[in-house]
């Protein structure tokens, strides 16, 4: 494994535990102010400060538990791509009962090497669906 | 635009207006081998063989009308993605009365140029719902 497919897999990893973590601003600084996320049924959301302001306001009333697997990280120059299975529970602060069913799914993501050296997310297609019980 | 950004466009205006005609042949060469199609609440779907049946199934009952915007393409050596904004319908050939609702979103796809300098599909997250009437 390449040293750059080494330092995505540690962005992934990171993302995950610092979101589990509410460290919010560890967050933000794996994704380019310019990124973009898709998700099925909602229009696009551009730039790293709406995405900043979904993030606090759902871990305002919410823990976020998830794995992920990484399929596949492909590289070339500058600009890689990695197709990754989650599994992600949003769970309320308030929660009494049982905890709600986890969404799974695909994600395939665009990654950019930034003039600093670090690899940074772009774009995001999320295909993550509540997991059938 | 430069050239790879122009076969990209070709490309992705090809597969369109290849799918509309019916021209699974065509389409089936404008993806690699070993492509990966990646949908919503579905396991991902594996091979250019696993998606000619799916497209010779469908083509057999339905006629298949398509518009693309493209939002973005970015290369780097032989790696690119694009960004479209699509709008699909699914038209039984034995309709009668009005005809079904598009699909509308985005989807996120994965490019590769390949050994003979032609670029090719090789991941494609597709984040398509039913267009709200």
């Amino acid at each position: 494994m390449n040293a750059d497919e080494q330092a995505i897999r540690e962005l992934i990893a990171l993302w995950h535990r610092a979101t589990a973590d509410g460290d919010v601003d560890t967050v933000l600084g794996l994704m380019s102010e310019d990124v973009v996320f898709l998700v099925a049924g909602q229009p696009p959301m551009s730039g790293r400060a709406a995405f900043e302001r979904g993030l606090r306001g759902l871990l305002a009333g919410h823990r976020v538990e998830s794995t992920h697997q990484i399929r596949e990280i492909e590289v070339d120059g500058d600009l890689a791509y990695s197709w990754t299975e989650l599994s992600v529970r949003v769970v309320p602060h308030a929660i009494s009962g049982a905890a709600p069913a986890p969404h799974t799914g695909s994600a395939l993501s665009i990654l950019r090497k930034h003039a600093d050296g670090r690899w940074r997310l772009v774009r995001d297609a999320n295909l993550l669906t509540p997991e059938k019980s």
